[in-house]
């Protein structure tokens, strides 16, 4: 006999068993039916890009993390380590092709061979659409309303959606005579909430070379709150004065009318000062996603505009925006929220196969429930009937049907209903109906 | 400006446009949901894995195939090859906490290094269903049944499935004491067709020490044809002395009995004692899948029983059966008989940006469209009508929503339907049971 090898996963990996794999799926179908209400198509990619693709664009962080080798064919060759780069090149390769405005989804997993820590994986799922080609308010607009039609159809519970725009924090930078620093400055203010203003101040100073009266205005920009119109009308005199921050105000302005005229309830959708995103990526429209009842677990759907997505690869013009829908964090935050059945089968109904003698009859009345569209499966080997209810309950099905051959011969079937235990006798031809009314689908 | 980088895939890889992805995200679809009806859960497992664990259950061909490499940390890995050994290694690693039976799909890419052909590509999608655990002919019944609903749920025309059962050549061979010649019989047999009697009887001779009488016996079970009932009859005399072969037969009798049962129209599925697949794999049910109107593309669904799942993993018995569905075959038979629509778009309708002004009126146009299940797009940008009605076109969008200052003061707008050509104005309030109605969801 051959020597065993154990069955492991590698570390940072994980497998997905039915109780955590039904959820997801349920949650990247969802995604696919929101994106595609709003036209965006799907796409994929290969997983491995040979290297140069993937180095090309990624920040110094990324490039370390970078699952790479050599293939048969001695190519440098890796596997990709987000969803955007192979947009990128995606977009560059078949531009004439595709024509413009392009709208795509695109759902599927990226490598990082990053440090192991809780809720991180080296393999993980991205679930992305953008549209590339414009600059118009309209796809402002758009990619706010597919993240709050998202959030409704996915049942998260209470959320908030904070956008701001690149251009209003780098219009009071012009006005402060800190254009230059953006980068300090945006980094320091990150800080503000956890380190207090003190700190940051001091940060400000030795970074920035921001002085008292610099870092006050600068505190009274990130800390500006209430409703979007107040945050709006508050940042105008900060920032007014400034070309870039009255025409990204303005802009803000338009998103938020466009958005109440696509259905979004008043106080959805809030103006965050604070939120930058992306330095060095994201020039426009920038949005997190936060969930009411969690808010620590911070942003769930995540994007922006961006004015080149593709320089790397071609000398063709491909701003767009885009946003994100973080997967896991979701799934995380449902399941801490209660928003999760574990249930590990599909299926509504499990049709007990109580006599041996009678495969064809459960075959014939699971055809049946299927028929009617009740998910029905046929336990694979008469064994005694507790055992075959253990099975029921531990998999979660609702429903077990079960006849024997005085029921079978009567026309007859028992449907239990797991959850109360309750049971009542039923006729095979009204079977599906009564399921279907037990499963509060009728 | 630093040197552009190539966009271009890795060769033997490919990019998934809107219009090949939309059908295939059709079909996985389906196949999910095929699968769930019958209790079948989704899994998912890592990419990579343990390079031990992936050449442990392989053959000499698939480990000169594997992507390997070294991880970050100095571990042999390799990219999965397929999914069965990825449900080999996770049934012996979860067996405690799974419980038999456990029933699961497995729709995911897989990596081989092969050399490259027409239609052949180094990554594509497997798509499986397995039931672990189990012996009982309800099993064999239910993956016969499994693929016809498939098929069904597909819409890929007329279709038959051929089954046969290991045991009945087994016991052929006990009959005419070539038992211990399985491999070289099926080897030589299999060019039956093409090669013809006279070619295959030297080989048989040769490989596998067949007198003439023994190769007239093999000839005459190979080509046994009819429906399921006559071969049964037919095979009966040839093979029923033997006990396996007597067994062999009497389970696809039940088998056909079972499927009659579960609602398989006579005719659609049929044995095929030429059958083998898997050698050293399969030991009970094979089955096969052929489209009617194109037989020489070849299965697109197959599978079988085999005795042990995971004997390189662990010492615990795991019989169980399974079937795969060949997505990319499938795709390119359903594109060659004309199943598939061409259209780069999976959106409804195209929502005209005609009044720079009006972007509220068409936002606020297509959320009500789309809360009616319209999938709608409104165009990014306020262009021409005439671009707007070409990329309408370019696309694929069925309908066309047009509403100038004019008729959006009346309350009206026009719907268009683009193959057609026809347009109608109808009230703003109405266009959503227009829309339906024009796409004949009414």
């Amino acid at each position: 006999m051959p020597e065993r090898i154990t069955p492991r996963t590698l570390k940072g990996f994980r497998d997905y068993p039915p109780e955590v794999m039904i959820p997801r799926e349920r949650l990247m179908e969802t995604a696919r039916r929101v994106y595609r209400s709003y036209g965006y198509a799907p796409i994929d990619t290969p997983a491995l890009e040979y290297l140069e693709v993937l180095t090309g664009k990624g920040s110094d962080e990324t490039d370390k993390q970078l699952y790479r080798f050599q293939d048969h064919g001695g190519r440098d060759v890796g596997l990709r380590f987000d969803l955007t780069v192979p947009l990128a090149r995606f977009a560059a390769q078949h531009a004439q092709q595709l024509g413009l405005p392009f709208k795509r989804y695109h759902i599927g997993p990226v490598w990082r061979g990053e440090n192991t820590q809780k809720g991180r994986y080296r393999e993980f799922v991205q679930c992305d659409f953008d549209t590339v080609g414009v600059t118009g308010v309209a796809s402002d607009v758009e990619v706010v309303l597919v993240v709050h039609d998202l959030m409704l159809a996915l049942g998260v519970g209470r959320f908030t959606i904070r956008i701001n725009h690149r251009g209003v924090l780098n219009g009071l930078l012009e006005t402060l005579g800190l254009a230059d620093r953006s980068v300090e400055v945006l980094r320091a203010l990150d800080k503000l909430t956890k380190a207090g203003p003190d700190k940051v101040r001091a940060e400000l100073a030795e970074t920035a070379g921001a002085t008292d009266q610099q870092a006050d205005a600068l505190f009274r920009f990130a800390e500006t709150g209430g409703d979007a119109q107040t945050v709006l009308d508050s940042l105008r005199p900060l920032v007014g004065g400034n070309a870039l921050g009255a025409a990204s105000l303005d802009r803000l302005a338009e998103v938020l009318a466009g958005v109440a005229a696509g259905g979004v309830a008043s106080g959805r959708v809030q103006i965050d000062p604070s939120i930058a995103r992306g330095l060095d990526y994201y020039t426009g429209l920038v949005l997190e996603t936060t969930l009411d009842d969690l808010p620590g677990i911070g942003s769930v759907a995540s994007g922006g505009r961006y004015d080149d997505l593709a320089g790397v690869y071609t000398n063709q013009a491909l701003p767009g925006i885009g946003a994100s829908l973080g997967v896991d964090r979701l799934l995380a935050a449902m399941e801490e929220l209660g928003l999760v059945d574990e249930v590990r089968t599909p299926a509504d109904a499990l049709v007990v196969f109580f006599d041996g003698d009678r495969l064809a009859d459960y075959v014939a009345l699971a055809a049946r429930l299927r028929a009617a569209g009740v998910a029905t499966e046929v336990y694979p080997e008469p064994k005694k009937l507790g055992k075959q209810l253990q099975y029921a309950d531990k998999k979660g099905f609702r429903l077990a049907v079960i006849a024997g051959p005085d029921e079978l011969a009567a026309g007859e079937c028992q449907l239990k209903d797991l959850a109360t235990g309750e049971s009542k006798t039923v006729r095979l031809d009204a079977a599906a109906e009564a399921a279907l009314a037990a499963l509060g689908r009728a």
